[in-house]
């Protein structure tokens, strides 16, 4: 059985329960992050628990830990897990008290949580990409907070799942946002674009990480809006997050993206992202 | 200390606890109802129940109880804690398996609470009314369905209280949709108004409730989206919920309502809500 983290006190994984009245569990009233662990190490842990102090600072759920003392307690549960290859999961929410919409006026502690799992890279969908469908972004106007409020999420990768597909693609208005868990770019004629981050999508680690690894390359990037008609114009289309990394979209609603065929551009991205993950955790397969 | 039903079973409350990776906690995956009892009586029990099927229905959460079943549940909840005035808060989520963001495939049982909470009715407001802010609705396109994410409910509720006002009227492109947990009315020359029940408002069971009695009584009624401006131009304001009944709004933004005092067709129409009440559960006061 593996040991969790249940607010700095690691625990047996059985007795990680949490109180009804936990906001998380009635309001969905927390944010979370996952990190990657490659060869035991996390990769750009500190730019995900970056990224939750930012979440927590736009809901006002007060984390008592410093980035570090984060990193800390979560590379001792990594260790504790013996996890290789995995991820860590982490969430804080408003903690337990009696339901009422308002924030808590008295004084209560945040329930933070974390726990890991074993997980390889998944190379046969990098190598072959994966097929994608169209639906309607139905979710909020605050997708830059990484909250537990994941139902609109939930539903279109239930539409993806059910069309026999890797992911959504959600677009507003019929301009594209992002995936139901990932990020979407098109290339065409040799210029990266993805949406930009303000409060419609979720500005992912993985996603910042390749515009920075296109800018240090002279590869052209636009953190820029697309349409619908652009997307299935493109001459390659792949998304971006934490545990698929840079993962072809081969299809599109049923339609080849250009040839069908994995695009050089694309690869070309697989290959830096990867010298990344090694520089930071060592050699990967 | 009270008891809390779970799953069918009663317990006792602190032991009422649920798994990490039930989806109600990692994505606000469930649906809720609150029923009013007044004199140890549901009020309204089959509409809210009702509600919650067709709400599990939206999201495709397979709830195995007939409303008849889940009534003699609370029924039994309600005297095991002996409850007079107050309300029954229940909901299902999709149940705990190993977070992924679409639908387990294999068989998960939904999971299943319900707890009690003592609760008088709010006569102070009732008579004399409260004050609301103005805030602009962030939340998804499926207000409609009755579910556990209320992170945008929450944020709306809490502008209201930092604000010292009792609640937050959301509006979408200047279009009032309806209060951070209850509906939005105004009265304009006799006209009794109210945002049409669509995806961008939840369709109350104590709304439903008024527009029963105006057609009833004689009262001229619509079921009308209505502007920021008309809000501010009417002359009664008020909300509905089950907890708060008909409770006058009596000032917007720091502004008074026409006179400032609860209007006269407002108190015509608690009169009436009143006598529902009694009607369904015995003299209140």
């Amino acid at each position: 059985m593996s040991t969790v983290l249940m607010n700095g006190e690691f625990i047996p994984r059985e007795e990680a329960k949490v109180d009804i009245e936990d906001r998380g569990y009635q309001f969905g009233d927390g944010i979370y992050e996952v990190i990657r662990v490659y060869n035991g190490k996390m990769f750009t842990g500190n730019e995900h628990l970056e990224r939750l102090q930012a979440s927590s600072g736009k809901i006002n759920i007060q984390i008592s830990y410093t980035v570090h003392e984060l990193l800390v307690l979560l590379e001792e549960l990594i260790r504790r897990n013996n996890i290789h290859n995995g991820i860590v999961y982490m969430q804080f929410t408003r903690g337990t008290c009696p339901r009422n919409h308002a924030y808590p006026t008295s004084e209560v502690p945040p329930m933070f949580i974390a726990y890991t799992k074993p997980l390889e890279r998944p190379k046969e969908n990098l190598a072959n990409g994966v097929s994608a469908i169209t639906v309607e972004d139905i979710r909020w106007s605050r997708c830059d907070i990484k909250s537990l409020n994941l139902l609109g999420n939930v539903m279109a990768k239930q539409k993806a799942a059910e069309a026999n597909c890797y992911e959504s693609i959600q677009y507003r208005d019929l301009t594209v946002t992002e995936g139901s868990s990932s990020n979407i770019w098109i290339i065409k004629d040799q210029t990266i674009r993805t949406h930009e981050a303000n409060q419609y999508i979720l500005n992912g680690i993985t996603r910042q990480k390749i515009v920075e690894i296109c800018q240090r390359q002279g590869l052209e990037v636009k953190e820029e809006a697309f349409s619908i008609e652009d997307l299935i114009d493109a001459d390659e289309v792949f998304l971006s997050s934490t545990t698929s990394e840079v993962t072809p979209i081969v299809s599109v609603n049923n339609v080849p993206v250009a040839s069908g065929e994995v695009g050089e551009t694309t690869k070309t991205l697989q290959d830096y992202f990867k010298k990344e993950i090694i520089a930071c955790c060592g050699e990967i397969e």
